[in-house]
C-alpha cells in the first residue's frame, strides 16, 4: 500500500506548475520548492550539482481522513538572507555563524481553503524547512495521521542507522546499504532492551548517516522538537525513499497541535567532506535563541561518581535492602535489614568527594540514594521512589556539607523508571529539595515503558514532558543530564541548563559487552547531531572479569578512552571508572583531569564515519589545545596537524598514545606518554592500535 | 463465549467440598461461602429465608493469562463480630452503628501456591465482601484482567439502571426489567454526552437498584473505592447472572497492583421495605475511618452561584471574548475585545455576594473566572486553562475584600476538561492561590475525553486521581465538590472535605429537558447510595422559554424543588435559580434559606424507587426539624408521621405544599404555605401534585 502510495505520488510531481529556487549562501547548494499540477508541494536539494533530494512530497494527513499534502495553490511567496553570529553557553565554538537564504511559501488548499505555510532555510551545509500553520478560522484544532514529508535518495546509500522504535534509541549501529536494512532488521531487534516498541514498518531512526556512492555525506534529523513527536524514518528500499514516520501514541495518534504552530524543522546536512557534517551548527542555527536571562549558573561539569561499581558485577547496587514488599510512603527502611551492598552510603559517597576535590573534579554524581530500588518495578507500579527521602545510610545534610566543604557538588539523580506523571507530581517538591542541599544538577532516568500507559518515549506527550524539565529546572537554575529520553535535536541552545542527554548507547553497555569498536566513530555523525552526550568514559580497566562474574571486556584501549573526551563533545563530562582504577595509572588520568569540556573553538581535522575521527579543540578562555583521535577496529596513522595553534609561537604537547603492542581485544591498558615542543607548523603523526586512540593536551 | 463460561461454571460451582455460614446480627440474612469441588471460591446470600444471591464464583483472571478463580484450597477461616458506633464529620445522622458479623478466609491456590484471602462482613442490612493480597514472594506485582465476581440473582427483577459507560454516569435512569434491558441500551445510548465510552457488552452500571417480585429490594454497589477502577456489571440477561466488569484503561488492562493491597467492598443492600435501603449505612461503614485530623474546617455549605445563567440561554457564558485561538501562558487577554456577555465579572459577582449574605447563604459560586474557556477543546488540548489566572473584568483581590466583608466567601471552579495530567502540574499552586484570596472550596469538573490518552473516567488511573485531589485538598484544607467523577463509594467517610459529587445527572440537565418527573425518586436508591449530591436543587423559573430560544421546562414542581433540599441528602446545597426569581417568591424562598444541610437523625418514612420518597430530618445541634416528600409524574398523598418529635411538646409547622391546580408540566409554580401546631402525634396528610411535592420546616 504504501509503495504503491509512493508510486502514485511520483508521477503527480512530475508535472511542476511553479517552482521556486533558492541557493546557499556558497552558491554550492540548490534548493527547489514547486507545486505539482495536483497541487502537491514538493522540494528536492543538490549539492554542487549532485541530486541530493530528489523531488519529494510535502504535507500531512490529519484524522480522521483529510488530505492535507495537495489540492494547493500558491497564495505567496518571500526570500530573505540573514547572517549573523551568536555565542552559545557552552558549546564547541565560542561563535556561531548562522548564514542563510529563507524562502518562505504560503499555501492554500483550494477545496478547504486551510492555510499552510513552508519555511526553507538554505545553508552553506544543508537545509532546513518546516511547516507553519498559521492562525485560521476554519482550521483550529487538528490530530494528524501522518506527515507526509519524502527524503527521495539517489540511490542505495550506505547508512548508519537504528530500527525504528519509539521507546528506544539504544541499539547498537548498524552499517549497510539501504537495500540491507530489511534483512538486517530482525536481528538487531533481538537486542535486549528496557522497552520496545517497534516502528509497525521498515523504518530507521534519525539523525540518519548517509554516504553516496558519488561521494556525498547526507545527514538527516530535525531541529527545535517541541510539542511534537520525534521523527522516525520509514524506508521504501526499492526505490530509496525515506518518509516520515511520527512517533505515534498508543492510540495511533501522532499531533495533537492548534493552529497558530510550527513544527519541527527537518533538516539535511550535506557536503562531500566527512568533516563538513560534524563541524556543523545548522541544527543549533534553526533552535531558538536562549530563552534564560541569567545563565551564569550554567557551567561546564567534570564529574566522577558512585555508579560504575553498579554495572562491573562487583556486588555494589542502588538498593538498600533485599526486602522488595516496597510501598514508598508506607515502608520505613529504617525498620528494613540492609543487605550491606548499597553503594551510595555516606562513607562511600565521602571517599568519592575526597578524589574528586584532590583530582580538580566539579561534582559526584550518587545512584541510589533515594527510597524504592528495591521494587521499580516499570510500567505496572506507578508510584516507585521517593524523591526526596533519602536511604537511611545516606545522610543528605551531612553529604552536603562535606562536599561543599571540599568545593565540591553533588549531582542529583531523579529516575523515573518512566512513571512521569508520577515524577511531574513530585517535580517542583523534587526541585526544591535539591536547592535546599545544594544540588545545582540531575541525572534524569526514562528507562522502561511510560506511565501514562498510553505514551512512548519519543511521542508528543513525552517530548513535552522532555522540554518541561529543562524549562522547569532552568527556573530552579538546576543543570538536567536526561537519560533514555527522545535524541536531542539543538534544544540546548534554547535551554542551555539541559546540559547533555544519553539517547543512545552510552558506556554503560560496555558491560553488556554491547558497543563495538567503531561505535565512537559513528555517534558524532549520528546521535550526537542534535547534542552534546554524556557518553560517560573513562573507562581504565576494561576486563570486567576482575570484579566478579561478568565476562565483558572494554571495545577500546585505555588510551582511546581518553581522545573520547575530545571527539565526543559534551560540556558534561563523566570520569566514569572506579576511582582506584585511575589511581592506578596516575599519568593517563593527568589527561582527564586536564582536558576542558567547554570551547572557544573546534577543528575537524579527519573524520570518516565508522573509521575514524581526529578533532583538536581550544578549551575555552585558556590557551589550551586538546587532541583526540579514534580509530575502529582498524589500526590506523592519524594526522594531527597543528596549522590552528597560534603561530610564531612554541608550545608543549603532551602525546598520550596506545602502546605499539596495544589493541582493544588483546592489550588495552598499554600506552606511552611522552612531551614534544610544537608550533603550527607541526604535523603530528599518531599511531592509532586497533580500537584505540591518541590524546593530545598543548600548552 | 461468555455465555459458555457462566454455564460452565455453573456446573462447576454445584458440588460444594467446604462451606462456611455467616449470619446477620439480627438474624435475617444468612451468607455461606464454599469452594467447589474444583476450588471455585463462591458465596451465597439470602434474606428471610428468600434467596438473594444464588451461589456465585469469586475471584480473578490475571494478565497474560493466569486463571485465579479456581484451584484453591482453604488454608484458614477466622469468625468475627464488631459493634461500634462512630461519627461522621458531616452526615444525614450524628451517630451511626457499624455492627457486622465478618468471616475471613484465606485460600491458597494449589497449582501457583498464590495466595488469596477474603473478608465477607455481614450486617442486618447488607453484605459487603473484598479480596485481600496478602504479601507473598511469588506473586509481586499483578495486572488484572476481569474481576470474576458474579451477583447470580434468583430471576428477572425489576431495575434501575444506566447502560455501562467507562466514562459518564450522566444517563437518564431507565426502569425496566433486567431481561428489557439489551431491547432498551441502544436508544439510552443516543443521549448526547461530552464523554461515551461505552462498555463492549451487555451491562449496567452501579449502584444498581433491583426489586424482585418476591418483594425484595436490593442494592448492588461497591465501597471505598481506592486504587482500583469502578465496577460495572455484565448482565447475563437469560440467567440474571450480573458479573463484575472492570473499568479498562485504553490498552485492555483493568487493575495494576501490587500484592500487600485489597480490592474495594462488594456491596449487596438488601431487605423487604425499600426505606431500609435509603437508611443503609454500610457502604460508610466499609469505608476507612477519617484520615484527617482535624476537620474543624470542614463545614456545610450552602451556596447561590453564578452559574444556572449559563444553561438558560439567557446569554451570558463562562467565556469574556469571542477569540478562539487563545494559548494559555502566551495570549493577553488585556488586548482581547471582550464579548460583553461574561457571566463572572466583578460587578455581576458582588451582586451575588450581596444577595447571599442578605440571605444567610455561606458562598458564591462562580465559573468562569478563569482563562481558557474560549477554547476547551477537550482531548485535543492540553493546556486549556490557568488555574491561577482570572480574566481581566475578575478582579480577585477585591471579591476576596469584598466577599470577606459581608461573611460570605467564593467557591472556586476548577474545570478541567479532564485535561489531568495538566491538572495535576497545576494542582499545587492552584490551591495555594485559593489559601492565598480565601477559597475553602472547589468545584472541579471533568467534562470530555481523558488526558493522558490512556485513560478513562472510571478507571484505576483515574480513581486515583480524585482521591489524590481530596487527599491533597484536605493539606490544604480545602473542600472538594467534584463534577463528572467516577460515581461515589463512600469514600467522604475517610476524607469528609470531599464534601459532595455530581456523579449523575443533576439539575443542569433539566436546561437540556433531560430529566423526567421520576428521576429524584430514583436517585437516592442509585447515585446517592455512594455518598452526597450537588444536585443543584431550588430553580423556581422551571420555564427556560423566558430567557430566550430555551424551550425547556423544568420537570418538577416548584415546591418538589424544595422537598428535594430534604430528599437529596448533601452538606452541600446550592439555590441554584437566578437571584431575581428568589425576589420573585420570597415566602418560598425562605424554606431554602432556613434548611439545614447537616442532621443529628434523619428518618426515611416513606419510600418506593421510581415512585415516592418522604424523609424527615433533624438539623444538627438545633431543634428544627425539616420535612421533604416528592412524587414522579403521579399525585399522591405523602404521609408524614410526626412521631420522631419529642413527645409532650409543641412545634410549629410551616408547610409548603403544592396548589391544588398545580402540575410538573402545566402549572408548576403553583403553590400554598401555611403553618400549624403539631405534636409527636401529629400525622400530617401533604397532597403531591404530578411532579410534585411537599416540604417542611417545624420548630
Amino acid at each position: 500500500m504504501k509503495t504503491f502510495l509512493l508510486t502514485a505520488a511520483a508521477l503527480l510531481l512530475s508535472l511542476t506548475v511553479s517552482a521556486q529556487t533558492l541557493t546557499s549562501p556558497d552558491g554550492n547548494l540548490e534548493m527547489v520548492f514547486g507545486l505539482s499540477e495536483t497541487g502537491v508541494p514538493h522540494y528536492s536539494l543538490t549539492c554542487k550539482g549532485k541530486s541530493v533530494i530528489n523531488e519529494s512530497r510535502l504535507g500531512y494527513t490529519f484524522k480522521p481522513a483529510y488530505v492535507f499534502d495537495e489540492g494547493f495553490e500558491l497564495i505567496d511567496t518571500e526570500f530573505n538572507e540573514s547572517d549573523t553570529v551568536w555565542q552559545p553557553v557552552l558549546g564547541e565554538n565560542k561563535d556561531i555563524r548562522d548564514h542563510h537564504k529563507e524562502l518562505f511559501v504560503a499555501l492554500r488548499q483550494k477545496s478547504t481553503g486551510w492555510l499552510l505555510n513552508l519555511r526553507f532555510r538554505l545553508f552553506d551545509d544543508g537545509l532546513g524547512f518546516r511547516y507553519e500553520f498559521p492562525v485560521q478560522d476554519e482550521l483550529r484544532h487538528v490530530i494528524v495521521k501522518e506527515e507526509s514529508t519524502e527524503f527521495r535518495l539517489t540511490g542505495d546509500h550506505k547508512a548508519f542507522w537504528l530500527p525504528a522504535d519509539f521507546d528506544t534509541n539504544e541499539f547498537p549501529t548498524t552499517t549497510s546499504k539501504l537495500s540491507e536494512v530489511d534483512s538486517l532488521t530482525s536481528e538487531v531487534r533481538k537486542e535486549v532492551l528496557a522497552a520496545h516498541a517497534p516502528a509497525p514498518c521498515l523504518a530507521v531512526q534519525t539523525p540518519l548517516m548517509l554516504k553516496s556512492e558519488d561521494g556525498l555525506y547526507i545527514n538527516i534529523h530535525e531541529a527545535a522538537l517541541v510539542n511534537y513527536p520525534a521523527m522516525h524514518l520509514a524506508l521504501d528500499d526499492r526505490n530509496f525513499v525515506l518518509s516520515a514516520l511520527l512517533a505515534p501514541n498508543r492510540n495511533g495518534d501522532k499531533v495533537f497541535f492548534q493552529t497558530g504552530y510550527t513544527s519541527p524543522w527537518r533538516t539535511i546536512v550535506v557536503s562531500d567532506d566527512a568533516r563538513d557534517i560534524l563541524a556543523s551548527n545548522l541544527i543549533l542555527n534553526l533552535n531558538e535563541p536562549c530563552k534564560i536571562e541569567d545563565t551564569s549558573w550554567i557551567k561546564p561539569v567534570k564529574y566522577v561518581g558512585v555508579w560504575w561499581e553498579y554495572f562491573v558485577g562487583g556486588g555494589s547496587t542502588w538498593s538498600y535492602t533485599d526486602n522488595q514488599d516496597i510501598i514508598i510512603g508506607q515502608t520505613d527502611y529504617t525498620k528494613l535489614k540492609p543487605h550491606g551492598r548499597h553503594g551510595a552510603n555516606t562513607r562511600h559517597v565521602k571517599d568519592y568527594i575526597d578524589f574528586a576535590a584532590e583530582h580538580g573534579f566539579d561534582a559526584v554524581l550518587v545512584e541510589g540514594w533515594n527510597e524504592g530500588w528495591e521494587d521499580n518495578f516499570a510500567y505496572h507500579k506507578e508510584v516507585m521512589y521517593s524523591f526526596t527521602k533519602a536511604y537511611p545510610d545516606f545522610d543528605v545534610e551531612e553529604l552536603q556539607r562535606y562536599a561543599a566543604s571540599k568545593g565540591v557538588f553533588l549531582i542529583m539523580h531523579h529516575e523515573t523508571t518512566s512513571s512521569v506523571a508520577e515524577y511531574e507530581r513530585h517535580m517542583h517538591e523534587a526541585f526544591q529539595f535539591m536547592n535546599r542541599y545544594g544540588y545545582p544538577a540531575v541525572k534524569t532516568g526514562y528507562v522502561g515503558r511510560i506511565i501514562p500507559r498510553s505514551e512512548y518515549h519519543d511521542g508528543q506527550w513525552m517530548v513535552n514532558h522532555y522540554n518541561r524539565v529543562a524549562r522547569t529546572a532552568a527556573d530552579y537554575h538546576i543543570m538536567v543530564n536526561s537519560h533514555e529520553a527522545v535524541r536531542p535535536t539543538g534544544y540546548s541552545r534554547t535551554y542551555p541548563n539541559w546540559i547533555a542527554q544519553e539517547s543512545a548507547r552510552g558506556t554503560e553497555f560496555e558491560s553488556f559487552k554491547g558497543n563495538r569498536p567503531d561505535h565512537c566513530t559513528i555517534l558524532p555523525f549520528t546521535r550526537l547531531m542534535g547534542g552534546p552526550m554524556d557518553y560517560t568514559p573513562g573507562i581504565f580497566e576494561g576486563d570486567l572479569s576482575v570484579y566478579g562474574s561478568n565476562k565483558a571486556k572494554l571495545s577500546s584501549t585505555l588510551v582511546k578512552q581518553l581522545a573520547l573526551y575530545v571527539t565526543m563533545y559534551s560540556p558534561l563530562q563523566m570520569a566514569a571508572d572506579l576511582k582506584e582504577n585511575y589511581e592506578k595509572y596516575p599519568d593517563a588520568f593527568q589527561f582527564i583531569k586536564d582536558v576542558a569540556c567547554d570551547w572557544d573553538q573546534s577543528w575537524i581535522l579527519e573524520a570518516e564515519p565508522g573509521d575514524y575521527i581526529t578533532i583538536a579543540r581550544k578549551a575555552k578562555g585558556q590557551d589550551e589545545w586538546f587532541a583526540g583521535a579514534i580509530t575502529d577496529e582498524n589500526a590506523r596513522t592519524a594526522t594531527l596537524d597543528l596549522s590552528f595553534l597560534p603561530a610564531g609561537k612554541k608550545f608543549t604537547a603532551t602525546i598520550y598514545a596506545d602502546g605499539k603492542d596495544a589493541s582493544w581485544n588483546e592489550n588495552p591498558k598499554s600506552y606511552r606518554i611522552c612531551t614534544k615542543k610544537v608550533t603550527s607548523k607541526t604535523v603530528l603523526k599518531l599511531p592509532l592500535a586497533p580500537g584505540g586512540g591518541a590524546a593530545v593536551s598543548i600548552k
